[in-house]
């Protein structure tokens, strides 16, 4: 590199590690309101994180970065870069060029919109009233609509949303790999069904003591070697994982006496996500790229080491004894084996939250298709409701009873979080090919579980995936991890084997 | 006001909440660093709160601050303003006038020095090698004079470093108060050191569960006021108090198995400091002044609670038994009266943290007059040792056997802070005089105490001085609470009368 482009470098890492130290401090604001911070501070505090959040955006969009990322965007220029580098570049120039593309008083009015559509949304969920929310959506949704203008068009207007999660990705992509997965799934769900053979449960209808749920938790956290003095366990309403840099990765889990299930596999949840934040390389701190490479490359992870590793039978085989000492009294005379078919029972449940790891995909893709037929194809939100009942009857067999089961149940698209929701789909299925490339990079793979030994497989998507943090997109990863695009075959795959034996299934059904 | 003044001054408000933003998360962050952030975070984290640090440097000393602060110090406009709003535009003109009247590369330069200087005291003090710190200590003393130029000198050099932690508080002053102190408190040192009654400690001398510890602490911030719901209690290696706006302020203490004494005490003084800043009025939060009103006002209520209700009789009547259910075994056999003797033991001690309530004072003014001999009568670093060593032996009437024990304990100096340590010793007199007229206000004071109804005493001081905040100046308070400035008798005539009866020493004497 030229000096005067170094010197100029130099000043652009500047800027990129303030930008960071922004982040980690308004991270940090959010886990502590989250985790501890006293009630009566609650409101200076979000003004708090209003102020920096402000100064953060301030500085991703800022003259400065502009001119950076242009300098640097230059073909002469660019040539001079590490591969690293130019992602940072590009990262940093499409964030500045989207942020600047909206009118400031258009993003502040949406921003406004955003919170009370929230605050209605709550509302509406609590009294089954989705027509009083109606009229918030509609404006949430006419502002991205008007938004995605701003931003441009990617092939279709649904493309510019999904790409915000899961850069690179199309419609045409996501409506290949889940339409596949659909047609794989919807049968399998039938057959499991109708199966006689349902796994026994009635041992997880007792109480079980929060501070034992919360040992074994640390336990299960220790097993797949999350890093104590890189990170923390707390308690929070809901569980969550937040990396402020590598070496301060902090998850949370909750403790509910009527759910064991619920802790033990939020731990191996938010556990797999720290994981991959934990062991991003050293040399990627400071910069934009020190974290995961999408929300669904992130959320592989932690579905894999929930589902995958944390629902295989090797794995209970091993710490089912464990448990029972944490709760001798309620599981003493369950086996490993029955433990294994409990965590792993499938249900057509109207939740997404609550599903299991087959039906989870059906409520994500209803959810998809839904918000492709809103961007793309104009389906009026008035609509939304019986679009809703419709699909969930036709893939699940089920029609919520209320609004509330139903439609309103989510979050995200109060706030306007469109296109969010195929992350976690495109997570078990990014998750299901990785591991098909673990297991025949490491054959012994079920016996290292078995053996309370994890630490190879972590250490093998460590050097895979974790390290590279955000150097590189989605689409690079899981080809070069896999030596091939993302195919929904292999997920479908992994769930038709294990939930034949599950369900004992006829194969030739 | 105006309208265009009102336009302006809310102009201002929005930058001096952008400010307390600021500080909130710096608090935020650097509390978190010590009480429970993971150690490999621990080099990323010191950068960030440097980052946030710079910024809060610049707003401070921003050209906006200036003009703000110029057109509100005008007497047309100052005119249009409450007493509060003339003391926020004060406040921040002094501090933006002080920091911008050092060059920027020199105060730079100051900055880096006082971190190695600190580095560089460490291994002094765990070597006793007093030699290899004296250069740092020169430099930073020299960095101090020459700052004290760009200050301006007030009266004497020193009084420009005393105004810093005590605005408006002289030399002449502190001379004449500490002066009168001296001469009442070593003549009772003496007659305590000759006493044949010493109070017995043995039951003292075990070890003390630390979790039992811990509950009593709480037990005894519940007592006195503290509001979980606006605040929370940590551990760290410290006992520290931070607030980080009123309704979020944060206490911490150390469990040591063989000291109970220590987190008993330690819980009581940051359990002041948090008393103060919980009741701070709402409507000071977001400027400036949502603080308390300098070092030694802040320290007069964390030393009224440690002290003057924490070691009083009528107090440990009320929470002895309390106190004997949490360690039986090493105390069922101990009355109330021998505790509180035990507690309020004097020694002539070496070391200032450590030390009691009557010879604390001591180790202040012998730092306070060291201080004063180096910045106005050009007392050269190299002599510190001997003039340390000489007055230890003067005033307390023993000789430090290592620099360690001695000029070496404590780390104010080698950061720069000159002109900080009299705050303890004008908190204890500020304590002593406010205590006079609350006992006159509130007669029933000790019976309150014994009853263990502590609120009708934290409302007293709440409405004379919490709730005031940095609205005020050290002098103003002390003189609209008890109607005369600071006079040093009042703590001298509460610890004779203390120790006399503890002692047994003659009245005539």
């Amino acid at each position: 590199m030229e000096q005067h482009l170094e010197r100029e470098w130099e000043l652009f890492s500047g800027l990129l590690a303030k930008i960071s130290g922004y982040r980690e401090a308004i991270g940090l604001l959010q886990w502590d309101l989250r985790t501890g911070a006293p009630r009566k501070g609650a409101d200076v505090r979000a003004r708090t994180i209003g102020t920096l959040a402000g100064e953060l955006f301030r500085l991703e969009t800022s003259d400065e970065m502009g001119r950076y990322t242009d300098l640097f965007s230059r073909p002469a220029s660019s040539a001079t870069l590490t591969k690293v580098q130019r992602k940072i570049v590009e990262d940093c120039r499409k964030e500045y060029e989207r942020s600047r593309s909206l009118p400031p008083e258009r993003y502040e009015a949406y921003t406004v919109l955003a919170m009370q559509s929230e605050t209605a949304w709550e509302e509406a969920k609590a009294n089954d009233d989705y027509a009083s929310f109606e009229p918030f959506l509609q404006q949430i949704v006419a502002f991205k609509q008007e938004f995605i203008d701003y931003w441009g068009v990617k092939n279709t207007r649904y493309d510019t949303l999904l790409d915000m999660y899961e850069p690179g990705l199309t419609t045409t992509k996501v409506d290949e790999v889940f339409g596949r997965l659909r047609s794989r799934l919807v049968p399998l769900v039938q057959r499991i069904a109708s199966s006689a053979n349902k796994p026994k449960t009635d041992f997880l209808d007792g109480l079980f003591d929060k501070e034992q749920q919360e040992k074994f938790g640390v336990y299960l956290l220790e097993q797949i070697g999350f890093d104590f003095e890189a990170g923390r366990a707390d308690e929070s309403v809901h569980p969550f994982a937040t990396g402020l840099n590598p070496g301060d990765v902090r998850i949370t889990n909750h403790y509910l006496a009527d759910n064991l299930i619920s802790s033990i596999f939020s731990a191996l949840h938010e556990g797999g996500h720290a994981l991959y934040e934990q062991n991003i390389a050293q040399e990627l701190v400071g910069t934009p790229i020190a974290q995961g490479a999408s929300m669904g490359i992130h959320e592989s992870q932690s579905r894999l080491w929930e589902n995958m590793i944390g629902r295989s039978l090797p794995f209970w085989k091993r710490h089912f004894g464990k448990l029972q000492q944490h709760f001798p009294e309620q599981l003493a005379r369950v086996t490993p084996e029955q433990f294994y078919l409990a965590v792993n029972k499938v249900e057509n449940s109207l939740i997404r939250t609550e599903a299991d790891e087959v039906t989870y995909n059906l409520h994500i893709i209803i959810r998809y298709e839904i918000e492709k037929q809103i961007f793309n194809e104009g389906l009026s939100v008035q609509d939304l409701p019986a679009v809703w009942n419709a699909k969930y009857q036709e893939y699940l067999g089920i029609t919520p009873p209320s609004h509330a089961l139903g439609v309103l149940q989510d979050v995200h698209w109060s706030g306007g979080d469109f296109g969010y929701f195929a992350s976690y789909s495109l997570g078990n299925m990014y998750a299901a090919q990785m591991m098909n490339t673990l297991r025949r990079e490491l054959p012994d793979f079920e016996e290292l579980i078995a053996a309370g030994n994890l630490l190879p497989i972590r250490d093998w998507l460590k050097e895979k995936i974790y390290v590279y943090g955000m150097s590189e997109t989605p689409s690079e990863i899981i080809e070069r991890v896999t030596g091939e695009p993302l195919n929904p075959d292999y997920l479908a795959d992994y769930l038709e084997a294990k939930y034949r034996e599950i369900y004992h299934l006829e194969a030739s059904e």
